[in-house]
C-alpha cells in the first residue's frame, strides 16, 4: 500500500500569533491546518471553494471533529510546515492528517473529520452532507 | 446641541486576545469596536444585520477608514467598556466614535468612517454605498 | 458519585468571529473553551495566572492535547455559553470537559488535557509538568 | 531626497482570515502590518525582538496610533504584499506607512507611529519611550 499523497504548507508565525508565554496560541495551529486543508485539495486540481459553490452546488468541507495533540511550542519569526494528508475516506466524510513541523522537529499533530456538504433544495439555509464523490476522490489519489 | 447617543459595549480581555507582551494584542480592539458598532445599531432599534439583508437589501456598513490611539494597555482577566456613538452623518457615510475605557480609565480611542451600501443590480458582487436612510438617523437620535 | 463542579462562561459572537459561511470559525470555539478554563479556576478560588506565577512559580496550565465534536452551527450576534468541568485529575495532568450550548442547544463539546508547569531553576526557558499540587485539586472540588 | 527603503512582506490570505462578507475582515490588515514592521526591521538588520530584550533592554516598538484606509477588499487564497517603510524619524516616536497590494492594485494603506520602549529600572513593570538609538536609524537608511 503506498503512502497518501501529502502536500505542505508554509507559515510564518507573527508576532500577533503568540499569547503571553511568548509561544503559538495554541487555536492558531486549527486555523493554520484549516488552511493547509483549502491548499491540500487546491493542490489536488480541485477548484477554488467559490468556484465549487457555483459549479457544483459544493458549500464547503466543514468539521465535525478535530483532535490535536502539542508536542513542543514555536514562536514569532519561525517558519513552520504543515504536511497535511487525507489519510481515510469513507461515504460521507474523510478523515484529514496535519503534521506541524519545523524542519525536522515535530510541533504538534492532529486529525480533521470532514465532510462535503450542499444546502439543501427544500431549506437552502441548512447544509447536509453528501457522498463524497468519486472524482474528488479520484483526484487525490 | 445635545450630546450623540452613546452605547455602550462590554469585553472581558481573554489570554488569548493578549501578545508575547502579556498585553492586548492592538487590532482586537479594532474588532471590539466594530463589534460595539453592531451592538451600537441593534440598541438603536436597527434589525440585525441578517434581517437588513432580507428586508432592504442592505448588505452591511463596511469600513473605509479607521483612526485609533493607543493610551494604556489592558491585559486577561480585566473587563473593558467600549463607549460607541455616531459623531457626524454625512450624506453617505457617518463616523463613529469609540473610547475604550476600563471604569474611569481611558485605554483607547478611535474614530471609524463607514457607509452602507447594497448589491447593484447590475453586478451583484459589487458593493455600493448608498445616501443614509432617513429613518435609520433618526432611529440612533 | 457526585457530578463535577460546573463553571459557565458566557460568550457573545462577534461578526469578526464569523467566516465566509456566516458561522463561527471553529478555532474559536478552542480559545472560548480556554477562557473558560481560566474563567474556571477563578470561580474555584484559583489567584489570577499572573499571580500564580509570582507567588507559586507556576507558569500556566498549557494543553497537551484537545479533542473537539462540532453539532449544530452558531453566528454572530448569538450568546452561547461554556460548561466547563474537570472530569479527571491524574499526577501530573488533569482532563476538561468543555460544553457549548446556546440555552438548551447543544453546539459542540470536547475534553483538554492540561498540566500544570513551572520553568525549572536549570533552565528558565524550559518549561516542566509537576505533580497537580493537592491544594488546587481541593480547592476544584 | 531618495525614497526611503521599504520591504515586501507577502500574505497568503486564509478562509479563516476572512469574515461573513466573504473577505478580509478588517483588523487582520493590522495584524499583518504589524508582521511586517518587524519583518522591515528584520530585513534592515536588526536583531530579533527576542535578542533586543536580551542585548539592548529595548522591550519592543509598541503602537502610539494607527490610521487606515480600506480602498479594495481581498478574500482567501488570494496573495497580498504588505510594502512598508518609515516615513519619518522623530526623536522619539517613529512614522511607518505599511500599503497593502495584490500585484498592481491598491487594498489598503496606512501609518503607525510607533516608539522604541524599555522598562525604566526604577519600575520593571512599565514601559517608558526611550530617543530612538541612533545606529538603528543609520541601519534603516
Amino acid at each position: 500500500m503506498s503512502e497518501p499523497r501529502t502536500t505542505i504548507y508554509e507559515v510564518e508565525v507573527m508576532f500577533g500569533d503568540c499569547d503571553p508565554a511568548g509561544i503559538v496560541f495554541f487555536p492558531n495551529y486549527s486555523k493554520w491546518m484549516d488552511a493547509s486543508s483549502l491548499n491540500y485539495f487546491r493542490q489536488c486540481g480541485l477548484p477554488s471553494l467559490q468556484q465549487l459553490r457555483k459549479t457544483r452546488g459544493i458549500a464547503g468541507m466543514p468539521l465535525l471533529e478535530i483532535q490535536t495533540r502539542f508536542r513542543r511550542p514555536a514562536t514569532y519569526g519561525e517558519r513552520l510546515q504543515v504536511h497535511t494528508s487525507v489519510i481515510e475516506w469513507r461515504d460521507k466524510v474523510f478523515i484529514h492528517k496535519h503534521v506541524v513541523k519545523r524542519g525536522d522537529e515535530l510541533l504538534c499533530e492532529g486529525t480533521e473529520v470532514r465532510a462535503f456538504v450542499v444546502h439543501p433544495p427544500e431549506d437552502p439555509t441548512l447544509i447536509k452532507a453528501i457522498a463524497i464523490p468519486q472524482d474528488i476522490k479520484d483526484l487525490c489519489r
